[in-house]
């Protein structure tokens, strides 16, 4: 094969080494804090059955869900009529496999299928990469991780506490300050178009609402009349949008009383005062929150309070939501198992990293010292110096050959490593280890012990 | 969908919380291994071109390659004519991409399109699972992880002595105890064949040596004389052959001596005993490792040093191995890029650790306390209690529901979280915690800080 030719899918990437170091600060960031408020790794499988999958996105998701082809001869089942009845019929026989879309679906396949032997609530978070065959553009990638945590089995708010402080909790890990999190009620939407006038009629109502962080006002109340909302509806609608205020402020309870003779809004309003209630203890989460009546998640599966993690100030969009739903299971025919789950994007997490300056300031190599080698005849002295190093917790490496002091410190330079301990003939006799710092070239001579105690210091 | 219907497929694992607890064990310890030898992560995607993919693993691999059914109408490159004409040939119509095999090819075409732009030696380690349309059996799946680590663009022995070394870190720190390292080398394999009297035909010869660690030396003898190799070659080689000795015992020194006259079988020899002279501060190293004659490492493109870890007295087979290799990138046009590497079997560790009993030592759910529910008033209280946890580094959780103590406990007791802390009304108004020990059933009335102390010792 011609070199020339070689290239990755489109819409996939790879991460080279300082992205790696980035992103794994990301990943490991996110887990420990799942971890440490009690939820449990889950991985489920690449590939799900077809028909796990179909249905389950729409007709356009169904679209978007790359299938395997059956290995083998895949053609064997297939007879000649087959052949002209289109893709969608042919498909049925030769691909029985397809790659997973999101972490729900499988979340909701795995519950069902051990019901029996989970102890629920069932607190599971899942890191994995999911895979859509969408029209690649700016952050939006055919491969990309997902990384959910969810609540299984249990209607108590305090899982909604939980995920503002676990969200709070990464944000501040890391370094993160200027964001908020939006915070909405599906009920309060639900009861927003009644009280307007428009029973039932939510979901139309949403889509439009929704784009209000995107347009003026104008825009949806006409994109509302088109949709053959009433003039009526549409200024009862205008007087109540809140735009994004605080969720325990005096304009939020004022707007809780004028809606408190529907009883959905009302039921969405006391849940969001319960959040508020749990959370006294926690300023530094209340103070993100902020209540968004225009909030509406495109996802129909959600039943209660529904939330966005929006960064200020950069370009970068939303980088977390989720929300609560009623019945996870149900598409698998298993009613009554309600939940609540979120999911941080990873990807997004990263550009906004890198849009605020920070992934530069991220380690970008494994190693924190280069040991130059001098000498061949010394190379056991120097593996000696690097189980050293190692034992205290210092990522280190040896330079593999005895190549020009010059070669070895412009390795070091390209990869970032930070410091170059350098052992010749005096130093060996001297017991004393030469060590340069990078940033600034200054160099100091001494012992092990020394050395170790300075990394101490990082 | 009926619920009843529900798996998935064939060959692929779910990994419920109490694996994922192990499966993780395993691979922090192996990633912080190989960072602490300065090797650097890199992630390439799970789809490749199947034109990079297809040719690289030989006719049988290329079958065992999923291969991903192009988006939308993926029949509209298809004529009537492409349809009689056999799956081979329909298959370039409809599929463009495929699931990476292994983690070496996409190593080689990593280095290839990005060989301008690093820097050389190159270290890296890739964790990822990999896919193979085999017959799933014991042991044997569709997916599973690699963990990979190669050093690419140096000849130095240096890199071989490392990779003993992480493997030996990386067993100590499975406390993994009882293994060995077998090691040969394909030089001598070469000179072992034209000593013989067969020059040229060491891969012939490996294949069936090769077997001696399954069947007995009568049948790797009479399968070479089928094979056309001579009677005195045969007995030659008999008289050779090792058997698994200590690499740096008097053994492996006369069998050196005795094929020292071969140029190729003396610069094996030269390679593993310099790779012994640089672990001599390394004796916890050098008892593991064996020369084993037999041993030949199925891939062809090893050139010297090969090696692999065999667990001793278990029925799991090898769980690592690798080899040195002068061509990575050949296969893509791109020559004298030389490099070593190796991998471990996450699935085989895992059973390995499952065989000997350490499985079930290992923690299998995050949380390290349970907190209570006595009271839905307390909420706050109980939340302010977690934080403070929490901030200990202790991972924990609240019930969600104000459910029955007998309820709680046994959702502790179900999930193995070892400790519950139960605050009542008396509690609360002392400002002291019930702390409960659940394998013993003992529980003591401490402050939060004597409790945080308590954690402290673990």
């Amino acid at each position: 094969m011609a070199k020339e030719n070689l290239s990755i899918p489109r819409g996939t990437r790879d991460f080279g080494p300082q992205q790696m170091m980035v992103r794994n600060h990301i990943f490991s960031t996110i887990r420990s804090v799942f971890e440490r408020f009690g939820f449990a790794p889950l991985e489920t499988p690449s590939m799900e059955n077809l028909s796990t999958l179909t249905g389950k996105y729409g007709d356009e998701g169904d679209q978007l869900i790359y299938k395997i082809l059956n290995s083998g001869d895949y053609l064997s089942e297939v007879q000649p009529e087959d052949m002209g009845k289109g893709h969608k019929h042919l498909l049925r026989k030769i691909s029985e496999k397809a790659l997973r879309y999101d972490l729900t679906v499988p979340l909701a396949r795995y519950v069902v299928m051990n019901r029996n032997a989970l102890t629920f609530p069932f607190k599971r978070y899942q890191i994995q990469p999911v895979w859509r065959a969408d029209r690649p553009s700016f952050g939006r990638y055919r491969e990309f991780y997902q990384c959910d945590a969810d609540v299984v089995g249990t209607k108590s708010l305090i899982c909604e506490v939980e995920i503002m402080q676990m969200i709070a909790e990464v944000m501040s890990k890391l370094e993160i300050s200027d964001y908020i999190i939006k915070i909405n009620h599906r009920q309060i939407l639900a009861g927003l178009a009644a009280f307007c006038g428009a029973a039932g009629r939510e979901a139309d109502m949403s889509v439009s609402l929704d784009k209000l962080d995107k347009v003026e006002w104008s825009a949806v109340a006409s994109e509302l009349l088109q949709k053959e909302f009433s003039e009526e509806f549409v200024q009862k609608l205008d007087g109540l949008r809140s735009g994004i205020i605080s969720i325990s402020g005096p304009e939020f309870l004022a707007l809780s009383e004028k809606m408190s003779s529907n009883q959905l809004a009302a039921q969405g309003f006391s849940d969001l005062k319960t959040i508020v209630s749990f959370l006294a203890g926690f300023p530094q989460v209340l103070e993100k929150m902020r209540f968004d009546i225009s909030l509406a998640r495109g996802l129909s599966y959600y039943t209660g309070p529904i939330f966005e993690v929006v960064p200020q100030g950069v370009k970068v969009g939303s980088i977390s939501g989720g929300g609560r739903y009623d019945e996870l299971t149900s598409v698998f025919g298993v009613d009554g198992i309600p939940g609540v789950g979120f999911s941080f994007g990873i990807d997004r997490v990263y550009d906004l990293l890198s849009e605020l300056g920070k992934t530069s300031e991220m380690p970008s190599s494994a190693s924190k010292v280069l040991v130059v080698q001098f000498d061949e005849n010394q190379i056991p002295y120097y593996l000696n110096l690097l189980s050293d190093l190692r034992k205290a917790g210092i990522a280190c490496e040896l330079y593999p050959e005895a190549a020009k002091l010059k070669k070895q410190f412009a390795y070091a330079d390209a990869k970032k490593i930070p410091f170059v301990i350098v052992a010749g003939e005096d130093e060996i006799k001297e017991n004393l280890l030469t060590l340069k710092t990078l940033s600034d070239g200054s160099q100091e001579k001494l012992s092990l012990d020394s050395v170790l105690k300075r990394f101490g210091q990082f």
